[in-house]
Order: C-alpha cells, then sequence, then structure tokens
C-alpha cells in the first residue's frame, strides 16, 4: 500500500475538511481520532473512495507515513495538545515532523518547538484560519516553528491554502518557534475588532437612523463593492437578508450575549505585556464581556431609560459617513495590530515579513479583504515602515476620513449609542497624531506621591529629576526597592 | 534588651517610613537590610534614640522578636520575596507570621501563602498605599493571607494606619490568600484611571480652552471643594501652582512619557481573564504606552498637523461641564473596579466587604477621597450590590451630570482632543445601559463562519441554535474539538 504524505490526527469538522482539501490535491493522507469510531464512519462516509487512510493506533498511524514524517494535530488547544505530542513521540524519529494546527497560545508553541526539537524531531505551530469553509477550499495558513521543517511542509501546505486573483498562495513561513501562532493570535484579535466595528456601525443604523434589517442588508451589499470589499462584509450583508422558512429575519432573534474563545483576549494580554495601546482590540473584547451581562444590562436599562432622539437630516449621507467612520476606524485597528507585530518581532527576535503577512491574511482567512492588499503594498514599499498610518495612501485616505469620523463618533456621543471601538479608534488617532500629551502632568503626580522622577524637555532624554514638591518629602528618588 | 513587637526586612524609603511610624505608635522594631550598611547608617541617623533594634542577619533578627515573630518584607516584588523567604524559613517555627508589604501580584501571594501555611507557618499578603508620604503618617493597608494572622498583626496595622475623620482605621482584613494584594491591585488600576482622567482635563483646558498652568491651579483648587475633592485634585492643585526657584512652572518643562511599574497592567489582564469590562483602567494603561511612543508620536503630529480650533462660547461654564464629565467617568471606573472584584471573589473563593474596602481607601492612599465615604455608604446599605450605577444616589448623580458628560467627549471629539478615558466611561455608560447590544448580529457572524450557535431571544437561554447560513456549510455546530 502506498505510504500517505501526511497524517493527521483529529476529526472535528476542522480536520476533516482539512483532510478532504489534502486529497483533493493529490495528496494521499492517513487519519486518527481518539474516539476510532469517528475514524472508520469518516473512512466509510465523506472519504469513502479517497486516498485517505484510516488507522486506529498511534502504531498504524505512523507506520503508515512516508518519512520524515508529517503529522497535523487538529485537536483542541491546551493539555490535549501537550498529551498528544507525548503519546506520538515514541513512535517517531529525528527528522520527523508534529505540526499542530489549532488554535495554540503562542508561548506554549515556544515552548512545544523547544521541545519537540530536543527530543531530534522539528515542531510547526500553524494558525489555520478560515473556519470549515476556509478548512475545504482553501484557509489562510500562518506557520512559523523549526525553519528546517518549511521545505517539506511548503508543497503541502501552498496546495491547500487559499489564493489570491494573481495566484500567490496565503501562506508562507512566518517565522521561529511561536511566530505562526503569534500572528493567527493578531489575527484572531483583529476579526474581534472587525466584527465590533461592524456590529457598531449596525447599531447606529438601526438604533439611531431607525433602518430594518433588509435596508441595512442593500447598505452593506453596496459597502461591499467600496474599500470595505471584504469576506465579514460580506457575511454581514447575507445575515442582515437571511430568512427563516417563516419569512423572519433570523438575526432579529438572536439572543445579544456574544461568545468568545479567549484568542482576542490573548491579543489583548499581548499588547499590555508589551506595552503596545492595542485600544479598539480591547474595547472589542470588552464590549463581548460587557453583552454577555445581559441581565445586569436589561435591569440597568430600566434605571437609565433612553430615548434616542429621532434622526434629523440626510440619512443617506449619514449612512455614507458611517462607512468612512468605519473604514478609518479600520485602517487604526490593523496599524494598532501590526505595532504590536513590530514589537513582539523584537521581543521574540522574529523577522517577520509584514507584506507577507498582509498577503497570508488577504485570501482565505475571516479578515480577507481587499484592503489587505494596500497593507501589503505600503509595506512592500517600506518594510520598516513604523506605523501605517504614516504611509502615504493610508495617511491621505485618513485625512479624506477624519471628517465623517468625526461627526459619526460625536453624534453616537450626543445620541447615547455606544460606540467603544469607533471611538477608542478615533483617539487613538488624536492621540498619535499630538505631539504633547498630558502625561507631563501624570509624570509629576508620580514623582510628587511615589519619588518616580521625570524627565525634562530642556534636557537631554535618560536624565531623572526629582523635585521635593511638597518641601517636606525627601530628596531621594525612590530608586529600586531592595533588601 | 526588650524583644521587638515586629521585624521589617528592606530599609529603602518605604521601608524606613513605616519603620519610623510603628515606632512612633509605641512598638519596638527590629531591621534588616541585605545590604547591612543601610541598616547602620539608619540606626546611627533617623532610628537614633528609638526604639529600633539593628539586626545584621537572619539569626539576629529572628532572635530579636517575641512570639509569634512578625516580620514584614519590604523588598522589590517577585522572585527576591521567594528568595528572602526561604531565607527566613529556616530561623522560624509555628505560629510565626511572615508579611509581605510590597506590591506583590496576587497570584504569587496565593502561591505563597499555600506555601509557608504548608511549613507550619502563616502569611499575610499586605497591600500598602500612600507612597513614602503615607507610610510615614499612616498608610491605606489591605491585608490578606492565613485569617489567623490578623489576630496579632491587626494591633499594629490599626496603629500605624491612616484614619478617616472619625477615627475609623483605614485597614482592615480582606480576605484569603492573595484577596489583599488583589485588592490593593485594583486600587492601582483605579489609581492610573483617576490619574488619566485628571490628565485628560487638563489637556482639554490646556489644548482646547488655552488655559495657563495658573489659571488650571485655580481651576484644581476649586475642584477641591466638590466632590472632586480628593488627594490627586489636590497634588495637580499644587504641582500646577509649583514653581521653581527662576520662577518657571515646573510641570510645563516634564517630557510627556509616562512610566509604569506594570500594576495597571496586570488590574488590565485581571479584568480580561475575569471577562469584566474594564475599559477605562484598560485606556489609561494604554494611554501612558501611547505617551512613551514620543518620537513617533512628533513625527506622526508632522504629517498630520492638526489646528483645535479656537474654543467659542463662555469658558467658566465649559470648566464646570468638563468638572462633571470627570466626575461621572470615575462614578464609572469605580464601578468598573468594584464589578472586577466581586466576579474575582466568585472565581478566588473569597468573601470581600465592599463597605470596608471603600473604607480603606478613604484615608492614606493615593486615590483617598471624600468619594469613597459615598461608595462606603452605597455598599452599606446594600452590600449585594451588583453595580455601583444601580445605587440611588450614584444612579441620581449620574443623571444629573449626562448632558455635560456629552457636550465635554462631542467637544473634544470634534476638536481633535484625545480623551480615550471621558469616552470610554461615556461608551461603557451607553452600553452598560442598554439592554440590547448589537451582539446579535456578532453571535450570528460567529455561527456562519465557525458554527458556534447562537441563544435566541423566543427560546429559554441555555438551547442553542445553529443556522446553516450558506446552505452549503455543515448543519453540524462547531462543539468541542478533540481528538
Amino acid at each position: 500500500m502506498k505510504k500517505a504524505d501526511i497524517g493527521l490526527v483529529g476529526l472535528a469538522v476542522m480536520g476533516e475538511n482539512l483532510v478532504m482539501n489534502m486529497e483533493s490535491k493529490g495528496f494521499t493522507v492517513a487519519v486518527y481520532n481518539r474516539t476510532t469510531e469517528k475514524v472508520q464512519k469518516f473512512v466509510e462516509g465523506r472519504a469513502a473512495g479517497k486516498n485517505i487512510i484510516g488507522t486506529y493506533s498511534m502504531e498504524e498511524l505512523t507506520a503508515s507515513l512516508e518519512k520524515p514524517r508529517k503529522i497535523m494535530m487538529m485537536v483542541k488547544a491546551g493539555q490535549a495538545v501537550d498529551a498528544l505530542i507525548d503519546q506520538l513521540l515514541p513512535y517517531l524519529e529525528e527528522g520527523d515532523i508534529l505540526i499542530d494546527g489549532g488554535n495554540s497560545h503562542f508561548p506554549d508553541t515556544i515552548r512545544r518547538t523547544a521541545y519537540v526539537e530536543s527530543k531530534g524531531l522539528l515542531y510547526v505551530g500553524c494558525g489555520v484560519s478560515g473556519g470549515e469553509e476556509g478548512a475545504l477550499n482553501g484557509p489562510s495558513m500562518m506557520p512559523g516553528g523549526s525553519p528546517q521543517a518549511w521545505e517539506s511542509v511548503k508543497p503541502i501546505f501552498q496546495a491547500i491554502c487559499a489564493k489570491v486573483e494573481d495566484g500567490a498562495a496565503c501562506c508562507d513561513w512566518v517565522g521561529e518557534n511561536g511566530a505562526g501562532h503569534f500572528v493567527k493570535m493578531v489575527h484572531n484579535g483583529i476579526e474581534y475588532g472587525d466584527m465590533q466595528l461592524i456590529c457598531e456601525a449596525y447599531q447606529l443604523m438601526k438604533d439611531g437612523l431607525g433602518m430594518s434589517a433588509e435596508e441595512m442588508h442593500e447598505v452593506f451589499a453596496e459597502w461591499n463593492k467600496t474599500e470595505l470589499d471584504s469576506y465579514l462584509i460580506e457575511i454581514t450583508r447575507d445575515i442582515l437578508g437571511y430568512k427563516d422558512e417563516k419569512g423572519e429575519t433570523v438575526v432579529d432573534y438572536i439572543l445579544d450575549t456574544a461568545g468568545q474563545k479567549g484568542t482576542g483576549k490573548w491579543t489583548a494580554v499581548a499588547a499590555l505585556d508589551e506595552g503596545v495601546p492595542l485600544t479598539l482590540i480591547g474595547e472589542a473584547v470588552f464590549s463581548r464581556c460587557l453583552s454577555a451581562m445581559k441581565a445586569e444590562r436589561v435591569n440597568a436599562a430600566k434605571v437609565f431609560p433612553k430615548e434616542v432622539p429621532a434622526f434629523e437630516g440626510d440619512k443617506a449621507a449619514f449612512v455614507e459617513c458611517i462607512r468612512k467612520a468605519l473604514y478609518a476606524s479600520k485602517i487604526i485597528s490593523y496599524a494598532q495590530g501590526y505595532t504590536l507585530m513590530r514589537t513582539a518581532a523584537k521581543t521574540y527576535d522574529w523577522n517577520l515579513n509584514y507584506g507577507g503577512i498582509a498577503l497570508m491574511w488577504r485570501g482565505g482567512c475571516i479578515i480577507r479583504s481587499v484592503f489587505l492588499g494596500k497593507i501589503k503594498e505600503a509595506f512592500d514599499k517600506n518594510p520598516a515602515l513604523e506605523n501605517l498610518l504614516l504611509d502615504d495612501y493610508f495617511a491621505e485616505t485618513i485625512k479624506g476620513l477624519v471628517p465623517a469620523w468625526r461627526e459619526v463618533v460625536a453624534y453616537a456621543v450626543k445620541a447615547g449609542i455606544p460606540m467603544p471601538a469607533f471611538s477608542s479608534a478615533l483617539n487613538y488617532f488624536d492621540g498619535y497624531t499630538t505631539d504633547t500629551l498630558p502625561a507631563n502632568l501624570l509624570q509629576a503626580q508620580r514623582d510628587y506621591f511615589g519619588a518616580h522622577t521625570y524627565e525634562r524637555i530642556d534636557q537631554p532624554r535618560g536624565q531623572f529629576f526629582h523635585t521635593n514638591w511638597t518641601g517636606h518629602g525627601g530628596d531621594t528618588a525612590a530608586g529600586v526597592y531592595n533588601a
């Protein structure tokens, strides 16, 4: 029997679809699942007649693979991955490659790369985005880990991944150890931000302009023909137009309590760790938390009854302002996300290709959009670009959007419609473009009560001063606090 | 020689001042410092003639103490605490009490409490706030850890801590293991928020209204006679009025790049972990990060030159609006902080006394204010209060502040002056008081691309539905993702 090109463990919907995708590209795939009935069901069902080999033990799985063996693990992120690695190791040999295609947290992937390499094997932590549809028809793939593994894995990954119009593959090597999963995490954070922005635009049209799902369906259909052309705008269009068998618009019946799997939170925590202001994604994560406090909100709405004033003005013109505000906010979110990657790359010593990342996200994944092509252009033009806002195209674009953006946010502020992501984006823009922020006062406060010292604008950086503000505090700065 | 009532390790400014404070209340204190010259210098200097015993080894320190021994560690948070515990343990015996008075991260204190208790000793993690002045004259103290330790520690702590007008001590038992350091961490997060709010008010007056430090000094002096009466408003008044020997206003010469010691970040991460929207403190932490990107901001300000339009209107009336907006935002910040404590208390099984916490913060610490008396009243009236905004007093207060608050934030949005904390507070208020948020659309999106399911408003909670939106996706929900 022909040996398989790759093995895959974990036959949930993502795993199955990846297998079908690989097979359709001419690869033979060996599959294994802990609950082995799942293997049999798959092999006799969707996989029947295909070059897919069902295996029922680790031994059988590993024996069925061409060397160096490549095994893709599609199991629940966390301890299941560690357990699976330890189950597989005894059956593997030097040069074999373990691939984690789940949503693992990047510090785990850093640790696992070192662990698996210490056993003489290679490790790949690969972010996979695109949901079940993407897994089947071409996901965005973000592999990182042991660099020597890339050559073996590349033909399979670049065959199954999404392609953009010119045929370029939405998969390239990201970097060492946890780089792939880090970039996938940032992708997910940006996804949180994009979704929140769309939700805020929806709420503004619904509660501010009194528009129906049907009307908003038309708006998103139009928006999808503009710079906002993207998967999330497209599915929003479809969702708003989707009626059940009774003719009811389904979205109107869905409870407004968002769930989350934690990857948006990871992104916010990583930003806090790196000291990078990632305010929009932070607000998006917190908005999901707030949405989940449904009973409290219903109660609070009674204590603080609100009446949104009827909109007076040109609705169509205002809808266009909302579109511009959404686009401006989205640019900010990506600028923040890219700053996080740039900063983390320094911390973890990754040599990230920012244009390449934009290309990986350009197709296949949840945040895929025409817009990412513009980001790729910006980084292709200047790989060391400090902030997306400083690219000529984006700088000019933002300048054109600012008036509408301010109008929309100010309207929401007056009307009492929450727009945390739009607002935080605008505040970031205004802060980032302000040469003198009020942190001089903050540093004075810190020096006043904690002797934390400050720098001066009339002295070189790196010199620290302390003022005895009260006249009765010490003259000594706090300095190090040691036994 | 009389044995000492308590020992203290770590003679930096906080440690020294705490020793002086304890001694002034009639306690004999034994002191030790790793660099032993520091002990000698202290004993021969500030401590000369006082009931303060210099010791030069762990053995000498522990031998000089009454049993059960109480040793307060005032060393740098982190590994230094673990190292010190392990150095002390061999000289201690059952029932002795180790007290960590530093800014330790609460998970460390949870771990250390278990570790020290496993050796038969007792452990106290005590948050201490008030800076060097507070340490000397009466800090706010937030002790948690081994409950049996409280009886022994209480007389000393309640003697040295701050007192409010009626003599009540700003120190009481917070709860088990890490509860004291958790509450101190939230205190610090709130401190970040309060400082950021003051800074934003300052920037609005400076850049929007064109006011001088001298004029703002007067404003803060007035504000300190209102509901805003607090330590931070008071020192802001003093800072804005402070001139150096050349007659220059010092704050105008301080560089606008804020430092941080990480406790604000911990608070934001804890909120993300608990799923509590702590948006204002989050923005305050990110604002410090943004301020630190000085060179980038100066560069961006050139790319996006801005001209704040001259303010037209009644400046004095607008300053009063800013005051109201500041007060409203501050209420939100405390409401968010208290929600975080309530949620964490469930997670960690702490029985927190929320009114008591307000009392501990009422005096001595950096966030001390008249306002905290109102919070204490609210929780005394209803210890199970779900959200500060739902207390009658605060609900009515906020209602009165809302129009000014909206006006100020809308003005800043139009003028291009960043006010991330004011804005995030208002957005939280508007979100918390909205019974239907747009998360229905978000859940539809998640179900569309990831089969994550949703609940319906016309069905009981806890039932999850999946729609095959595309007609060609699977009918199966994502569910668990297992091998």
